[in-house]
């Protein structure tokens, strides 16, 4: 007896430089798991619990957020049209401030739940009060990563206190919790808080969860006070030792590229941020010519505002054309294998998730292509990168159980959650002079 | 007895750099004109025809697509990843030699519902066959500023035939059809072709829809052709004499901006089809400043791939403030009054389209602002430029009809449409060596 039976669907495979879609094929799902992906038409349905009949659809692996600040949801809309200076100092870092515990368990619920009905099924969460995170992901049925983020400024017990979040949580929820150190950033640990960050999580044997050269003056800045890029800084101090996440990248220079290829490190692109605080983009055809990693992120909703990997697909192709003069460069086929295979290697799942293959995890996403916004369908890929909104996710699985049926949230209660938060929005959007959770200086 | 009333709402309001919302008020319609705004509570529900309810909506203007070739749908996703030159040569020049006069009417349905679904209600359109295009908006129920492209190749009598299409269609379907003159563009009519298109257009009282200094390489060549820039040729030509809509002008140089301060141009702005083919930016920001409005636009689904003004209004705003390096640049308010008032005085009609105030048209769309990807709402506009999906529009009155009601299109039918646009898909693809419309080469 298998468990789930996804019958009649296209099915979307990435490789690294070409994507093939399978017409009319099966899914079959034991436990949380793959088992067999076949032509429609050989499955006996009496032997599943459960059969979804995806005639029309098209199912692709379950989209990975390799870097977000979901509970800051909470937050959204509060700090527009401000240069990052003032986004962090009299914006971001005030309002922060009022972070209370509860608002981080109803914010992760809110962004969970907005991730799932766009078909993000995985997200690498840096953020505040994890284990409220964690326990909203427990709830909502769907697969993080999860690092609890710190300066030197909270001092070197917060990195017991976090590495003791990261054994807690380690492979909760039936395996769908990992968890990750997470360092804030060289310009916020100093050189004592990352060698003592990077020792713990060899320690604990996970990785790290960093932003690091995020925009061209982080690195000028870097590069005059200490004569070391924050890529120097990261390596300096044993962090590009272990398994890392490394957030933006904007400040990439060339020989930064060459060192990070040389290391276990993977980059997380959300060029929505970036264009909206202007601060560049991820060098990310220059990365992968290097051999890096690079995979998809929104980043926080303050900035982003929303937690749309499909948007962060569609900007990250368009913007690497535009970077380099040329619309032959970042292909459909190489857009789609960073969405998936790419974010995945950047989380350290490249193996378990990404793909939909036989042993993979059973992380799928039904996505409807049939809207007015897609037809005709002359290509399936075009429109998958080029014409896909998070409404057309339409049926989303995570570990083989499925979480969102037709639209419908069957882990997460929308109105709660909705109801829960605008409850603190007032509490949340002051601020309040000269309190700040850090001071942006970089 | 008036005809609708939208009792309920919150209202947009969009000045030249403030925007307002107007809490729970009440929208009159009498025509097809608004008659009246007020708070709720004070209508008298018996007067109305027709009574809506739109509690928890916002209510803003209809969105206008200043610059389209929506008919163009049907070949959408066949020219991907590919330079400009090729984008003309090899597909769509050739692909357009397969068009036909119901593929026109077919496609423009297509395109109109893609395009209602969207929030979008009015369109300049410049494609071939405009009689069925404008047979489709006709039936659709939106409003329509429709051209016939002509090249210099067709021969002077095409200027002609495409001013009797003009004659015929002006201010039809109740003035929701007006027309305008469309010759393609300075590197595809020569002088004497847009001479004699200036003339005819001055003669019929209408305006000039027209492509130049799409990208910088066309004002190089044009430069060292001719020593002019495409904006001059159009300036000796008399072309500027007339209202005109000037499609892209991401080859612009401020010499051109000036130019085009002193004459009643407006310039529409597509940025995905800029970034996909990497023809740099319209110098929105700058062309404002110099007094210059600026319009939002899809351009085609060839190069766009969608029909998605939302998607236009977020990606014009964030790469202004990539552009100029600046995230203060290009303000919330100042994206609205671009996406609603900017709009309307593109397509020359200011004092008609693009306000909801008494005496404007019932060109009116209702958004729900209540999904997850919105909450909570800290922001109403922050949340329209950066958040709102063009599934999130619920309803659609144009012309004080309505279009479409909870997502719910009630003048077109989309299975039929599907269907005869699918039924020539295959011949629509085909790509014949040498058989092409006209060559690029600028």
């Amino acid at each position: 007896m298998s468990d789930l039976l996804i019958k009649n669907c296209k099915i979307l495979q990435t490789g690294a430089s070409r994507t093939a879609i399978l017409p009319q094929h099966d899914i079959f799902v034991r436990g949380n798991r793959i088992e067999a992906i076949q032509p429609t038409g050989q499955a006996d349905e009496s032997h599943f619990r459960m059969v979804i009949d995806a005639k029309g659809m098209l199912a692709m692996p379950g989209l990975i957020n390799t870097h977000s600040h979901v509970p800051m949801v909470i937050f959204r809309g509060l700090a527009e049209d401000v240069s990052i200076e003032k986004w962090f100092n009299d914006y971001m870092w005030p309002l922060e401030s009022n972070l209370q515990a509860e608002d981080v368990y109803w914010g992760m619920q809110l962004g969970l739940a907005e991730m799932i009905e766009a078909g993000v099924t995985t997200v690498a969460d840096h953020y505040f009060y994890m284990d409220e995170a964690a326990q909203a992901v427990e709830k909502a049925g769907t697969r993080a990563l999860l690092g609890w983020a710190m300066f030197s400024s909270n001092g070197l017990e917060m990195i017991e206190k976090t590495g003791e979040f990261v054994q807690r949580w380690q492979n909760a929820a039936n395996g769908r919790i990992r968890t990750i150190m997470a360092p804030h950033a060289p310009y916020t640990c100093d050189d004592e808080f990352l060698r003592a960050s990077a020792k713990k999580a060899a320690e604990l044997g996970v990785g790290i969860h960093i932003h690091a050269s995020e925009e061209m003056g982080q690195t000028r800045a870097s590069l005059e006070k200490r004569g070391l890029t924050p890529i120097q800084v990261l390596q300096q101090t044993g962090i590009l030792d272990l398994p890392v996440i490394l957030a933006h990248g904007c400040g990439l220079l060339p020989e930064d590229i060459e060192l990070l290829s040389r290391y276990p490190t993977g980059v997380a692109c959300a060029p929505k941020t970036y264009l909206k605080l202007a601060m560049g983009m991820t060098p990310v055809t220059e990365l992968r010519q290097a051999g890096v990693a690079v995979g998809l992120a929104t980043d926080g909703a303050v900035s982003n505002n929303t937690l749309d990997i499909f948007e962060s697909l569609r900007l990250m192709a368009m913007l690497q054309k535009d970077r380099h003069g040329s619309p032959e460069v970042m292909t459909i086929p190489e857009a789609l294998n960073i969405a998936t295979r790419g974010s995945a290697t950047v989380m350290g799942m490249a193996d378990q998730i990404g793909a939909l293959e036989p042993g993979y995890l059973a992380d799928i996403i039904l996505v409807d292509l049939n809207g007015m916004h897609h037809q005709p369908l002359h290509s399936i890929t075009a429109s998958l990168v080029y014409n896909t909104r998070a409404s057309d996710v339409q049926t989303v699985i995570v570990d083989g159980k499925i979480v969102m049926k037709d639209r419908e949230l069957l882990t997460l209660d929308k109105a709660e959650i909705v109801a829960q938060v605008q409850r603190s929005m007032e509490r949340l959007a002051q601020r309040q002079p000269n309190r700040r959770i850090q001071v942006y200086n970089p």
